[in-house]
């Protein structure tokens, strides 16, 4: 399932430069990084709002969006979906030792 | 590699309610769902922040952060990262669908 | 100059509960609390990157549209202006005595 | 009452630049328009939080802190606060016109 990121990304970056007529992600990334930047914390900002105030579908929503613009803004940047869940990897390693020595002291 | 994601959620599900001493997650959560959902608004604003001014490094730790904390504010709340991963795979049928369509006309 | 803050706070007061056909005020406050506090998220977002991207106009603009829909939020909530400036004029007396501290030790 | 906000920028630009070991103001800004656009935008978030999950005094607490920090950025990008009013007092009147108008129809 979680192959879903990867797969949009590949879609987001096929679209990078596309038609904007077509396209929402050829649309939004033709209006410049501060716009995509922006979009992303408009959708950030929903998803405090659904998570404090709406109900579970109304946060699945608003999380999908959030993720999705997310990944449209790495991708303007052409850093990679990759690279970020490498980085979690490597911390959640760091972490689940911090983690291990914490708990024996 | 996109693993990670659901082994991630599985971790902070796991520190739910744990040791605020010994977990971070543990910890933020037991501040309750406005600080879990405020500390993702937060990172969130370093993400557009890195984006707009900062190195690919600089944004991939930033991205991470947001991904990690809308992992906790979804398990804050006991949704699934899987149906927000469905919702975009619903999503990215239908936009295909229009795109297909929108191509045509 | 600074009344104007205080004017608007009357008007949007004025405005709350009124037709919203015929007020945007109106409009946005009867979408409910949890709209209201979207808004002002989105433009504190606007103010961010214009800040970090755009030019002075640019910027005066976002300014502007972030005190608007805090001045709305706060009414929203039954939350006097009043009470935000008599917080700042506690706060500077209290970091000008920290501040004269500080240069003195 | 609202000359808080006027008095308070001319403290913040007296600042700019002085001793970030006894200003709160001076270290923020030497840290650069990143971390001060990074500040003001946690204080926005801290805000949606508090309008939608906190009593009133925290609520105020709160906006104190964005208008505050809204005034630092501002300060930081040598915008004047006049500016900004001015801006709030021409859309008044342009809107005062099209409500009326409205109502009229």
């Amino acid at each position: 399932m979680a192959k879903i990121l990867t797969r949009l990304e590949t879609t987001i970056h096929a679209r990078k430069g596309g038609d904007a007529g077509s396209s929402y992600v050829a649309k939004l990334m033709g209006k410049g990084r501060e716009k995509v930047a922006q979009k992303f914390g408009e959708e950030a900002v929903e998803t405090i709002v659904a998570a404090l105030t709406e109900d579970d579908a109304a946060l699945v929503g608003e999380a999908a969006d959030t993720l999705f613009h997310l990944l449209v803004l790495l991708a303007e940047r052409d850093v990679r979906l990759a690279d970020v869940l490498a980085e979690l990897d490597r911390r959640e390693g760091v972490s689940g030792l911090d983690e291990k020595a914490a708990r024996k002291s």
